[in-house]
């Protein structure tokens, strides 16, 4: 349809704005409003680079529709349960923006971090207005390049030897056990350093923080050995940006 | 050291163009010589590929070394040996092409399908270059957009769900079971449309080939349904390009 809505969700990367693909640098000249939520934990440097990406590459005269994220508790005792809620008052957020800022015909944007299919929660989130029905509009995806791709690339190294297998996982799941059947393990969203608990096992790490920025810290090696370094680099660390966002490689050794 | 030889491992993404990052873009007019093999096993497409992105950024007057993969049994007994036996001989035209045709101070590049962290062994034989020690060099690993974040864009799905995991593995390994402890699993490398196995179970598929080029296929639903279409689409493919790649991610339904 001519008049529909249309709506890109764009993976811009980890960290490094040269991480951009060739389609998502060309797409974001061609969108007339971005959809930006402020998550307002403190993350300046996120939301700046964001701004560093529309400056380089959106059209002249760009329009930046702003919202404030409704934000969750990041330790609830309900996980599945807290998240839905939070999905469903982004869904209204997401809503109104294709509802009321963009015009018959228009063309809006997310900028999703990394690549969107990598725990991220936009696209459930667009799945969530478009059952609701009340507005119609159409939408794709651009793949980016992920956190873990960056950390592998950093380190040299790759996700898996010939013909493993490997997980990607979340701190608060390896916190309850290595998982079943690989040796090879990458782990996000890992507030509390569950890899601590495997200290007694042949484990090596590879750990990245702030990865593809200015403030990039790397520390690979024998997880007894580096374990207390990198618990130490990331307290420091996050005490002095406000903020962290870190990664890694747990690889049982043969 | 101003001297020292120098090499780039671009991820170049896994078949379109435009995923190419700006970073890769970039780097690639600063090459003084490209490392090519050939496959030689029908997949003139994706040479193609390759020199198509070339003529588009690399520098005017690139040099392209070309060899000819040793190539292996695609089935072989022992898998792990016959592979290391492949790196092993991989390894020594590494070493060729760095020795013999990069001058002190010169910047050769090696460019790899998708990320080089994903089943991809360049990193891997170029340690083994490195332990060798016959020839001073440093090398940098590029990230790029991987298969599966392609075919997860073009379904417009995630790969996991809410705090759950993901597994990424190889045909082979699928043949032998689904994995513990994971609902959703990304399979890659499978020949022998290893899903099959698992149609008497509550499974969803999102099935895609040749991503990202003008011959991308994609095919979704319950795996019961849709498995027998798969099988014929990608035997009907496969004869008459004469070569396949194809990867899905299959969940357990909730
Ligand atoms: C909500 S997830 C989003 C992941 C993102 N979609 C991707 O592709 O990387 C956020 C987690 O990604 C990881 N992460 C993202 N960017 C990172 C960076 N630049 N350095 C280190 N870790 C990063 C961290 O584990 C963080 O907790
Ligand atoms: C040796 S692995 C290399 C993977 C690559 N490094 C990546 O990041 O996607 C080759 C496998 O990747 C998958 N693959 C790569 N490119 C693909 C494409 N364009 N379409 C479908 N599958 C692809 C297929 O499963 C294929 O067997």
């Amino acid at each position: 349809m001519a008049g529909q809505k249309r709506l890109s969700v764009i993976g811009i990367g980890a960290g490094d704005p040269e991480h951009l693909t060739l389609q998502a640098a060309r797409r974001l000249a061609e969108i007339d409003a971005f959809f930006l939520l402020d998550k307002g934990s403190g993350k300046q440097d996120l939301a700046k680079l964001r701004e560093d990406i529309l400056d380089r590459h959106a059209a002249r005269g760009y329009r930046v529709v702003r919202a404030t994220d409704p934000g969750r508790d990041r330790d609830p005792a309900d996980y599945r349960a807290t998240v839905h809620e939070w999905h469903e008052r982004r869904a209204d957020l997401y809503e109104a923006f294709l509802r009321d800022e963009l015009a018959d015909g228009g063309h809006g944007a997310i900028l999703v971090w990394g690549d969107p299919a990598l725990y991220d929660s936009t696209i459930a989130i667009l799945d969530a207005v478009k059952r609701r029905d009340a507005v119609a509009f159409d939408y794709e995806v651009l793949p980016g390049v992920s956190s873990v791709s960056v950390l592998a690339a950093q380190h040299r190294t790759a996700f898996n030897r010939i013909g493993t297998a490997v997980q990607i996982t979340t701190g608060r799941r390896l916190a309850e056990g290595f998982p079943e059947g690989v040796d090879d393990v990458l782990v996000l969203l890992d507030a509390h350093c569950a890899f601590q608990r495997f200290t007694g096992e042949d484990l090596e790490i590879f750990w990245g923080a702030y990865l593809g920025t200015p403030d990039e810290m790397l520390v690979a090696g024998p997880l007894a050995e580096v374990s207390g370094q990198i618990v130490a680099a990331r307290a420091e660390a996050r005490e002095r940006k406000g903020w962290i966002m870190d990664v890694y490689l747990l690889r049982r050794r043969r």
